[in-house]
């Protein structure tokens, strides 16, 4: 399941992360927790949402286009979904009817009963799994990555359901965080190197499983662990709950991109709150790469947490320098006259009274395309600032992502362009400067980086993929060397 | 025109303020310029937008329930708007098809040809106005006050149009920002007291109007002063631009609610930077009643400015220690078992990890109801706050307002059912203060308050309203008699 | 209220009639019973429809684009609309959301409280009117003529309702049947001359009134009398019925085409079945105009009774020759390969098996712009038919209406152009005929036409406008000559 | 695929049958052609509607509940589905989102490149195949049997397209008229029996199939042939069409309700003119049992051309007595007073004038559950009717359809329940009869039924199902046992 979200970034100059999923078992309401942990993990996917529930005999979907308080927040929408277990999905989406094929949970009616799925992540064979299974007869309904478990199970020889499952996932190469939900119970899993966050929690009777533990702040859960890498978790409807590890011991490598900027602030991933990881960041910025400055500006919202930190540990104030609208959207018609940089200044705006005069420091969470760190500098400068210093609170991002984040295509980013000189010419600042990949582990508090087997995914930041590619590798050899060849070069 | 902001706040425990309106001639793409414009005012009013242009020949009006950005962002919206004159308005309204006959800008066909306006503000003798107008055989399309206005300029007997309305507006009592469009240009005007804010700007050779300087920013227009208390600006298709001040002097007595929340941070009113004014309230709030704590956290967005002030004034950090959601909306079913305060959670959730174990300061621009303000205390609490205190950027608000401001009735206001202790009891804080009106006026960067003639409206906080209130007194005081009573005297 | 209705016509090839009303008073579910009415007087108006009900307190409106069954067949919609009196409107109406407020019954809130109107026919000098009443400060909402009557109700001085209701319409030139709701009770009344249909029934202790005897066979009520010409039927809550003749006696002319296509055939007018009035005008034209053939096809529905008639009364037997589809809606794109016609084949194809090698008599009830019949001709052939010979069930349609049916220019009636062997040379038939005028008064069973003052309006095929047409006359008489002086000429 | 048409009929007083079927090759604007075909044949089903097309790389599909116009007639949904080959469907489908899943055509990516599948008919041993195929890995997408066919061509092991699906068609039992999308070209195909029509024409160089020759006349295609039961024509880019026979030969057995109802008078129907049929059954019906009365009136419009063909044979006039309403759909609120039978006068509202005092032959083509006709019945008499005889053209519809009609349950069907004389008691006429079998065949020009091996299948009057019924036969016996026992014995 390859998804994304923009964070309200209409010019896509954000990487695009992932999928949220939310299930619970053994719920009075379980459709109706599962709706708002869906809102919680809103930022996870905002194109579209899904939820299935069971209640005992039979299975109930409910999928639309736009966010969970469009789909989910009417007694009517829940009324259809009845029942004790229930889990969700929150995506990006294309636009449109036939859209909502792929919107999750994916559920078939298999020989052994009804099963469903929801799935974070992105499996990296599934286009050479999915000729297979199409060689052998198979049909599949959507272009869903996800699928290709369904069918691999369906046509699993194993007698038991979990069994199935475990011979699926024996094939499949990639990034998963996936809750299963069947007439038996739920299993939910994550892949032997845990790239995509999972965890589990308790509510009362229920137990819950969600992308991030602010899905249970907001439901009322008590977080009780991550779902560890490699582990399927089997929860049946007498409460008993079975753990497997079928796939043996592999090191962990959690995505080191949900410190830096998918996770809400509010989440703990990987053992830490990701706002104090996102203010070490911005302590670390400020050690590494001081500047003589009379402000700190986040560029909002995503770029707070690590300015507050770096204005902490400097002593330059921290101040809202750009003003975020709360009211983005849709693109409008620009008018003739006056209007420059229209776009941006919709969404973010300079606090001209504050920052006339001033040397900034801005601080955002990452570049990827630059278009929009240009604008915000530009804008900066128009209004008045004398001097405009970038610093970003991860390194360079430079590589794609396979595991289910939506990178522009390589010859988008800004980093796989240029060097951090070149990038600061780029975007017009006066001086720009990454966090360095040790001070990021150091930040988010992890023993240096261990060459041999970093302890975190970070291959949008080194190239070092954890895991072979195989439906992507070779394109995107060669189109790196076609594209970049000269730029590096230059 | 009465109507409402609930700056995404569903429970109805802010002051719901005014509308916005927008306006500009002699542009090439004046309905474009005037869609980004009320887009930069959506705060002001987000349940219905209007826009009306004229084209030389002809006006042309569209109306819709919801965002600016739903309903005129898209080509055909504007390609049904042409010309080089353009206003339009945001403002609360209720749902339903019915709701759109009180969108404005109003619009209707007189002997003199046609006439749009758009109203920021309230008339507070519409009542007995409109009853004058009914028994002399007007036909009202409206429930709106400003109505009252068109029918007054029709039965005029005056024979220029300027006249008309200076004739018109000498019967009408209240507050208003008034954006007139005729065949022969735009009008814009301010009640005599200044009460709602209007401000002018340049873009080439187009003149624009706005209710903040926000609107003039994104648009790339240029402020150029603020229309004075009293003043009708007419500017015509020539670029000809009268000033005229037929009601005679009047002091000022601007909104000073304007700068406590209605306005955005990044607008200038009243001659000063919205942001610098809530910083320093929340200086003046430091000094006035300091705490011994270990972060100072904004109850967002709103209350982020003052806490900013607050931080750096008393040295105290500054910390994100409640997280909003971007995803606020409808509510949602609430599940029976765990979710407590999930409403609240829904918008604001505990930043679990840095607040547990800690002394907090909150600090927010204003209690209402008070209804919220508990729920955020208790959500620290249960977050492993070891005490909170509650800082407020504004005098205790116990007065209904009647000038374009939707209060709830004055029975729900918590400053008008009790003193501060008792409210300090209600919302279960530790300590409790609000900013003293004379510590606000300093903030603003005012004199102090002049007792007999105060420099800003003020009733809110104060009772002392400063027009009659031909429609409404009566009523209200008797109600406050009766509601009221026993509660003050408890 | 000048409009419209196509009956399913897309071509605009039919004159198209009028609106329709329905009212009751003293009924236990008024709105219920004015639905249910209004849809059987769909064919008099299928753009628009519009309800507006009295509970004895208030009035409640509800309008919407398209059928009565779209907007007034839930439970919800007749919940909106309470109370024991209603009155309802079906009209032609252009489309989008500025069309509503044309819709029907008009409301306003006057000095003496609310009153509601539905109105069928055509005020003909409504332009004249409305410019005074405009010079005067009179205010207007819409573009309907009907607004006119409720301006000069609001301004006139009389003391009673019914005064100044009569006060207004002795103002008031052209054709109307009116359906008034005031806080005391329901005022039908018709024009001087009745050119319009209303009739009264009663059901149980309700008093009902409608545009046709149908609505009263649907809702279940018992036909009483025709509303008289000039005459005004007063209702009261208390049940008493007072009826008024305030403008003399005049000779009555009803709308002649009524019984040629207007009304439903299964409605009584002027005394007479519809049904029988078309079968005996399909008699006369076998008597007037009688041919050598095999068959009798009528151009369904509307030629279907006429055709009966010729067929019994020329022994030629009658046959489906032509097929309607019951589908028919939107226009098709066309595909390039084939299709000839096929937009009159989706509606109407030709019964091949039957038509081959015959000779037919085709039956319809007018030509007004002739494309339709033309094509309906060349249709016969392609299936096979020898000799194709079309008989019209009234007089050539040579002039356009100002009662409030709308009719093309009168540049584009074939009639008026034409004479009737170039247009049986126009729509290519064997031969052509239309039944005479005097024929037609003895069908539907009048005297002889008397020239002096007719019986029934007839202007359409005479010319003879019964009323003076202070808006229409000048301008008409002038394109007249510009535009018809060399057709007629060459 | 076992849909449904209500005909306009609300009340599920009708069979409602089948589905239609329309594709064309080889033609520069198939789907333009497609949706107009479709159109033609918008009484096969009404509820939804769907058109799949090639362009000779990519296949396009649009869906849509509601009407072929509703959802094919704009040039953007024509130009989402380019290409020189397209096919189309029309269904009775259950609303709501989910039913878009079982409009056809269905389509799937198999190994061999895309297949599309519209199919009018029924597979009377899906559920047996389906649990096979399930039970080997398959996952179904829909609900619809025709997907069973889908899936037997992608697990079939033979080499070749025209191969797999012969295999598949081996497997299938029941009544298919299939049209079949792949890469290489159309196949259009019919069950052995043929008991689902589909015929062949030309337009020009474009191969048209269509369930009824209706659709050609209104896209001006020429009629070829009907595809002959068991056949397979497959027609490639080139234009070569080849025809197959793999079935050997079979007696035909041609759903005799298609000349009752289903098709449309103005198509041919196993050769022979729909129609003329009608009219010989209705001749046929007044030699086997005349009466002696003053009127023949129709139930309209189905009863029409029978009661041409009863008039003409036994002398008594052709009359409209009852009226139908253009504006059937929705229900409406009954109000409490007056209306009686308001449901039934919606759609018939009796022709008063003409029927009071009059004694009637009402003529039907067919009694299902016999409540709309004794509501008709009633009618007649509250009208006035002095006797109102009853004459059916067809015999009594006493057994289910398992082909594609969907009857309601046998238990709701008048005639499976109670003979002539207490059904005539049932609808209170005065005399009830309908056609033999016998005059039923001879009406439609057959030799007389052949006891043996009937040349018809008309199962829903004798119970002779002309297949095996593996999924129903047995639930049926059962439940007929059960439910009739002792209806049948009182």
């Amino acid at each position: 399941m390859n998804c994304t979200h923009p964070f309200l970034d209409l010019d896509g100059d954000k990487l695009r992360e992932e999928c949220g999923v939310f299930g619970v078992i053994n719920a009075s309401d379980a459709s109706a927790a599962t709706a708002l942990g869906l809102h919680a993990l809103q930022h996870r996917g905002q194109e579209a949402a899904g939820i299935t529930s069971f209640d005992g005999t039979e299975f109930y979907s409910r999928r639309g286009l736009g966010h969970v308080a469009e789909n989910f927040s009417s007694s009517e929408a829940i009324g259809e979904l009845p029942g004790f277990m229930a889990a969700g999905h929150v995506r990006y989406s294309t636009t449109g009817g036939a859209g909502l094929r792929n919107v999750q949970p994916l559920y078939a009616d298999l020989a052994s009963g009804g099963f469903a799925v929801a799935h974070n992540g992105n499996i990296s064979n599934a286009q050479s799994l999915r000729s297979d299974l199409v060689r052998r007869g198979a049909i599949f309904q959507s272009t869903s990555d996800t699928e290709v478990i369904i069918h691999l199970v369906a046509t699993s020889r194993y007698p038991t359901m979990i069994d199935r499952l475990v011979d699926a996932l024996r094939l499949v190469e990639g990034a998963y965080s996936l809750i299963v939900m069947t007439p038996e119970g739920m299993i939910a899993c994550r892949d032997p190197l845990g790239i995509r966050p999972l965890v589990m929690g308790r509510m009362g009777d229920a137990i819950a499983f969600a992308s991030e533990t602010v899905a249970f702040d907001v439901v009322g859960a008590e977080f009780t662990r991550e779902v560890e890498p490699g582990e399927l978790i089997r929860v049946t409807f007498d409460g008993e709950i079975e753990s497997l590890h079928p796939f043996g011991k592999h090191q962990s490598r959690p995505c080191i991109f949900e410190h830096v900027y998918f996770s809400r602030p509010d989440s703990f991933f990987a053992g830490r709150s990701v706002y104090e990881a996102r203010k070490a960041i911005g302590e670390q910025l400020a050690i590494e790469s001081p500047v003589d400055a009379d402000l700190v500006v986040p560029v909002p919202d995503s770029g707070v947490p690590a300015a507050i930190g770096f204005a902490q540990q400097s002593g330059v104030p921290f101040e809202l320098g750009i003003i975020r609208s709360h009211y983005v959207g849709r693109t409008f018609i620009q008018p003739s006259d006056g209007a420059r940089h229209s776009g941006v200044k919709r969404k973010h705006n300079a606090n001209r009274g504050l920052v006339a005069g001033k040397r900034i420091v801005l601080i955002d969470d990452s570049i990827v395309r630059g278009t929009t760190s240009l604008k915000i500098v530009e804008m900066m400068r128009e209004a008045g600032a004398s001097e405009v210093h970038f610093r970003v609170a991860s390194p360079p991002t430079a590589h794609s992502c396979f595991y289910g984040v939506d990178t522009p295509e390589r010859a988008k980013l800004l980093a796989a362009r240029m060097d951090v000189e070149p990038m600061r010419d780029f975007i017009k600042a006066d001086s720009l400067a990454f966090v360095s990949i040790d001070g990021l582990y150091r930040a988010v508090g992890a023993e240096p980086r261990k060459k041999a087997c970093p302890q975190f995914c970070d291959a949008c930041f080194t190239g070092e993929y954890p895991t072979s590619l195989t439906d992507h590798s070779t394109v995107e050899s060669q189109a790196a060397q076609l594209t970049f060849a000269d730029h590096k070069a230059a």
